[in-house]
């Protein structure tokens, strides 16, 4: 005699699984999960749209987790670096420390010390970083990697969030680059490379167009009076992906249709150097889920609210409390049934006695009961390492590559 | 020939000691230093205030560090928890599990098991929760010690944060009491308390005093049925301290003077029950500062950018980001130069690279250099642990009591 499974309704497929049986993986509730293949095909998609030649990188800050960046070591020609830290996970993963560039406005002088002897290109954003840059390279008896990073003098529109163009921390006004460069010769030292940043989290192909022919018409201004070319200009990156109701993705064929215009002229007035985008959320953010468990469910004055054992400690962008001027809702679905027909008002919040800790306001769901598991998608960048995992004490939640 | 030291000119004394001995002593920058003299003195001063049998409690959720939990062991008649690890820390630091009340919105199996069998007070915040709590009484063979946390069904007006009065996820609202009163004597469990949460960070003593007022009004109607009185009513806390400029502090006095009014009032109404006020920002937060070091100074666009080795990841409170709709400065001063005349509008802002990532906007201080200290005061409560510190993945905070 055989036995029959009894099979249950089909779950949210995550990497091939249902969700339920990750939850099951991961022995408990929350967690987060990342998709390989979803960021396999994010990377194939853009590298056959690209014109040839470009780099791409990969900006270990969206999300560090170190089997994340084994994955993408494979997959990217080099990474970007916020901290010593990070450096250490781009090593470990075996990147080559040439194609591992740091930057940040506020490097230690131990950052830089572990950073010039590992043979990492350190992206120098002020006069002090680059005395100490060199320093650091005729004590260690290395000659160090040094790209400039620059604030640059246009300012885009519609980025999510701007780091260029007014006053900033990050990088040096253009203005005073010529100081830096004639600094470095003074000192023997090479210049690797340019980077340019110009903002975050942009939608529009029109203003992360416009950025790049203005980045690339910068860098090529800055080169004409080298003697040698730099190695390789970091582009920044910006590409968005989209969060709320009502946006919309980036189109990245029409970025990439525009960087075959403009790239080969900035690759004949510099020659010999190699254009590297740099991407983090763009290539993990959608690749990712949070997912908790329901634990109850109340009335309170006619409103329903669904409690988790997740919320804003793990999660602190879903909540609404990162950054965001409006607090608006991340997509949200009851993960084991995401066929549901949504037929009930809810407020779903997480386990916290505070008023902030909400993962989705007055949303339509199926009705969820006690058990259920909640998915939070667009959850693979600036997720769990921007959130305080420590507040209240509660469990970190687990994180795993499917 | 005896030897003199140079005197160096004083930096801010901050537990009798000059910060930069602290610094010395937390073995590097940036630090959380919290002061023994300030919890103290706060403590004492509100003990002469208040009219005698009241309890006072710690909310740990406002500074979990074990040291502060157990210096506070000794001075507070009990402890509000909100996790299982919290709870933890105060049966650690020595406290009498009948003095320890346990509330949030999402309590988890695991939790209130381990609460139970703690022998913890349970607040009790839905009829799910009052299910297992009470299943889990016969399973362990213990009587659990239940309170029930109710919704207040009145709103009070200026508290920095409202936690009750319209719909919410913490308690129950006043109407569904009887029916879990009901519940809790059909499963022969007495019930051990009140707790009623009307808000926090208010700094408007007349807004406190009505709230209490009402919050005993609202005790006594809901314990004119009981056959036994309760044990106890949590009285919540909301006493506020100021940031900002043009904060004033809270004026406890009044508050207190209100109480010797009301509260025998109560007590004659319900005999028996001893009132708790439960605080935990007012009792630590003006006790702690952080700490940073200046590792760079730069003018971008004619504006100054000191650059810390700090930021929000230590501190997500001070960068405006953790709940505020409008960012405004905490109070910084350069700590081994307290009484430097202001002569500089500089931006304080921290490591990362993200421009959320300020410390202080626009503001005046004597100019700082390479090396100063940068110090943040009114950083004892909801700093350290409400803050993403693994963002960027720097070194943590050290954490000092002194």
């Amino acid at each position: 005699m055989s036995l029959t499974f009894i099979r249950r309704p089909a779950g949210l497929q995550f990497g091939g699984v249902d969700v339920r049986q990750l939850a099951d993986r991961a022995g408990r509730t929350p967690f987060f999960a990342y998709e390989r293949a979803a960021i396999d095909t994010r990377i194939r998609e853009l590298r056959s749209l690209l014109p040839p030649g470009v780099h791409l990188h990969y900006s270990i800050k969206a999300n560090p987790m170190p089997a994340v960046v084994h994955y993408l070591a494979a997959r990217v020609d080099g990474f970007d670096v916020a901290s010593a830290q990070e450096m250490a996970v781009a090593l470990n993963a075996g990147a080559a420390p040439a194609d591992i560039g740091f930057a940040g406005p506020g490097k230690s002088y131990d950052d830089l010390r572990r950073a010039i002897s590992s043979g990492v290109n350190v992206h120098v954003e002020s006069e002090t970083q680059l005395r100490l840059v060199t320093a650091l390279g005729w004590e260690l008896g290395v000659q160090p990697g040094v790209a400039i990073r620059i604030n640059p003098d246009f300012e885009v529109g519609r980025s999510g969030m701007r780091m260029g163009g007014g006053a900033a921390p990050f990088g040096v006004d253009v203005d005073q680059v010529p100081a830096l460069l004639r600094e470095l010769q003074a000192r023997q030292v090479a210049l690797a490379g340019f980077h340019i940043f110009w903002g975050s989290q942009c939608l529009d192909a029109a203003t992360v167009i416009q950025a790049q022919r203005q980045s690339a018409d910068l860098v090529a201004r800055l080169a004409r009076g080298l003697s040698e070319p730099p190695r390789f200009v970091n582009l920044g990156g910006g590409f968005g992906i989209p969060y709320f109701p009502g946006e919309t993705p980036l189109n990245v064929q029409a970025v990439c249709e525009a960087m075959h215009d403009w790239l080969p002229r900035l690759c004949e007035r510099v020659s010999g150097m190699t254009p590297i985008l740099e991407l983090g959320r763009y290539l993990v953010g959608e690749a990712g889920i949070y997912v908790c468990r329901v634990i109850d469910r109340k009335v309170s004055r006619g409103r329903t609210f669904v409690i988790t054992d997740g919320g804003l400690h793990h999660h602190l962008a879903a909540s609404g409390n990162f950054g965001q001027v409006l607090r608006r809702n991340f997509p949200v679905v009851i993960g084991n049934r995401p066929d549901g027909v949504p037929q009930q008002r809810c407020h779903v919040v997480g386990c916290l006695c505070t008023p902030l800790d909400r993962l989705a306001d007055d949303i339509e769901l199926p009705e969820a009961h006690i058990g259920d598991l909640v998915v939070v998608r667009q959850s693979g960048a600036y997720a769990r390492s921007a959130s305080p995992l420590h507040f209240l004490s509660h469990p970190e939640p687990v994180e795993m590559l499917v």
